[in-house]
């Protein structure tokens, strides 16, 4: 038998509730990637797997064909085993700048290939350009070279891995087709396959600022993605985390590598120091060094060395004074008690409208805008001091932004019990 | 509130369930139209109306949107009210060439606008084609001049009507989308409606050779478009009728011609007949002329006269000889006893394949070719006699549909009593 199909004829088999053939599954991949699949045709099909979903095998396969359609990384001559992170997106989510320093500092090689933000979450990217001469592209020999002498780099993913992926995920970007578990895992896996890492930590966000707004939807897209990793031979394990208030006291590019900094020299805000501690002995446990504690290499000041050679190794200036928004604007706090509720989302969408984000691809993004927070949920505030710090290069923007904060936040009466969230709410794999 | 919308939040608002609103409506037809919505934009929200469905209203809105996106005829100015016949298609499906001058003959205006065939169904203008000089394209002054004058006009439909279906359709061939229900419905009916006949009859086919296999999905979509017309004040009845063996002992064009000008001269195959008058009985009725019997205007010639007449006025000779296929093969009954089953798929893909339809638009077809049938399933049959005679003008093609019709037909034991369904199923409206 041929291993011929026709678009049609795949679409209709999913839609009507079927199981995609091994076959029929790395025909579309294929055939989409050359443009022998139209547009048209594979966000139908995509809506009919958003809506009838597909078993693990048809997910294995499908994220097989994405990676199949590219080039794969090979780490294999490096002297040190490799571990990466990937989290899912979430506000003030920074911790990809100290973990990838400090795990390298631990003796595993970290390569970070990283993306750009679009909406309400940041992007690692944007977050290190606010670095004065930081360059995020890098050849493939570049970054093999950096991973060989400083253990970490931090770059952008090169167009050669999964380009299926790079493709779909544009259009389904713009068909409402986002959101089908089976696309979200096999997009994400198939490039950290095809990044050829030897352990992969997910971070999986569930709250108001994540991707998933509900645990099981989190906890199924993480599970989904653990077997895609072990099946494939990475040792995957995920961690689910509390996205319903944002990580640390900023979010907004350079707001948040000042954060991140304070972490590597010892302090920043508990819970970034806990995430970062918590996926850091992951990532160890899973390269083989769980004998070494991160907290140690934290403290040593390692961390921070590696941090500096790793911004220097792209061209940064790790001691420049970072860029500062030409605008700040303070929003106090309406009344003295207990801050009950700090809404991630609402916090995420006033930094993206202050300038930090891009609302298409392409658009550039203000390194000193964002929100700095002067106080977490649970913390005691008191009437008209300052509760946020709103930074933006553009003052009509703050109009926009307080509109997004409106109803984000709660004050309790003074001495108030305060049900916050543990911060890591499971661990999968 | 602007009624601005975007195309994604509509897709959305499908995807999860929910019903469209009016303007969401009216701007995703008009801005698909316009090119503001792209393919791969409408195709997901087409499987999202498939897998999730549509109400009463967002159908009816749907249509309404389909017919705001192009011109609309007129017939008030003629003498005769007007009623018209929609088919959702079947095998050796001829009624429209004697209904529409029979109607006439009773008094009644016919403006029939056709479509060509594509697959296993004929198209009725590709049928009129086989009469040397008939041609389908007329102005809309030309079918104006020709309906009150003679009072029958089959025409192809102008691009004015309905555009925004025309593209939708086209797209909707091509990514797995045909088979949603409320697409279908106000697809028909947004032309039906925009021709401006004041009376509709819907022929809904139910069996293996037509579009919907099961009597529930028929009844279904026959309520969905009686509904759609009779809200658009369009006086509209449906009737269910059996698709599961060909309608008379043709298929094919010249083939079908040819025994439909044997209805309108008294004779013809009993189901033809019998489905031809309860269809004008429909369009009399409901455009006011209850009070006429076809089956005395078919006796008495004046159906003839008007077929003739309404040949002429598109450039055809009615008295022509119609065009033959290069050769013939005869298929003969494999033992001696009653036909129990011949159907109706394997027929229509039979003639198909013998050169009757096209696979793609704007092929040609052959006039001569098809499938003649000897016999109709109650009917005695004796072995080696001819069963089936198939014409094409290609010898090649006898073998592929040779193979369409394995298993197309039984012969039961001389004497058996064969179930055969009623014609007219049912009547809705």
């Amino acid at each position: 038998m041929s291993e011929r199909h026709d678009a049609v004829e795949v679409i209709a088999a999913k839609r009507d509730g079927g199981a995609l053939s091994d076959s029929q599954i790395d025909w579309v991949v294929d055939a989409y990637t050359r443009g022998m699949v139209a547009d048209e045709q594979m966000s139908a099909l995509a809506m009919a797997i958003l809506l009838r979903g597909m078993d693990r095998r048809e997910i294995a396969r499908w994220t097989d064909a994405m990676i199949a359609s590219g080039e794969r990384m090979d780490f294999s001559t490096l002297s040190r085993p490799t571990a990466d992170k990937h989290s899912t997106g979430g506000v003030g989510d920074k911790i990809t700048l100290p973990l990838a320093p400090l795990v390298a500092a631990c003796g595993v090689a970290v390569p970070q290939l990283s993306g750009r933000g679009l909406g309400h979450t940041g992007g690692t990217l944007d977050k290190l350009e606010a670095i004065p001469g930081w360059r995020a592209a890098l050849s493939n020999e570049e970054m093999l070279a950096q991973l060989d002498d400083i253990g970490a780099v931090i770059c952008a993913a090169g167009s050669g891995l999964a380009p299926a992926d790079k493709k779909l995920y544009a259009l389904r970007d713009v068909t409402g087709t986002v959101e089908a578990i089976p696309l979200i895992a096999s997009s994400i896996m198939s490039k950290k396959i095809a990044e050829g890492t030897g352990t992969l930590v997910l971070d999986v966000k569930v709250g108001t600022g994540a991707f998933m707004k509900t645990e099981a939807l989190a906890r199924e897209l993480a599970e989904t993605m653990v077997a895609l990793g072990t099946g494939a031979g990475v040792r995957t394990t995920a961690l689910l985390t509390d996205m319903s208030t944002p990580l640390g006291l900023t979010a907004g590019n350079a707001l948040e590598v000042r954060e991140s900094v304070e972490v590597l020299a010892g302090g920043g805000p508990d819970d970034v120091v806990e995430l970062t501690l918590a996926l850091a002995r992951e990532m160890l446990a899973g390269a083989g060094r769980g004998d070494v504690d991160p907290a140690d290499t934290l403290a040593d000041g390692s961390a921070m060395d590696t941090w500096r050679a790793m911004i220097a190794a792209q061209g940064g200036d790790a001691d420049a004074a970072l860029p500062t928004a030409r605008h700040t604007q303070v929003v106090p706090a309406p009344s003295t008690g207990v801050l009950g509720r700090l809404d991630a989302m609402a916090v995420g969408l006033a930094a993206w409208r202050l300038g930090a984000g891009r609302a298409a691809p392409g658009e550039s993004v203000q390194a000193g805008a964002g929100v700095e927070m002067h106080a977490k949920p649970g913390a005691t505030v008191t009437a008209g001091e300052p509760l946020l710090t709103l930074h933006t290069d553009d003052e009509w923007r703050f109009e926009r932004a307080l509109a997004a904060l409106e109803g984000g936040y709660d004050v309790a009466a003074p001495g108030a019990t305060v049900d916050t969230s543990p911060l890591v709410i499971d661990r999968i794999g």
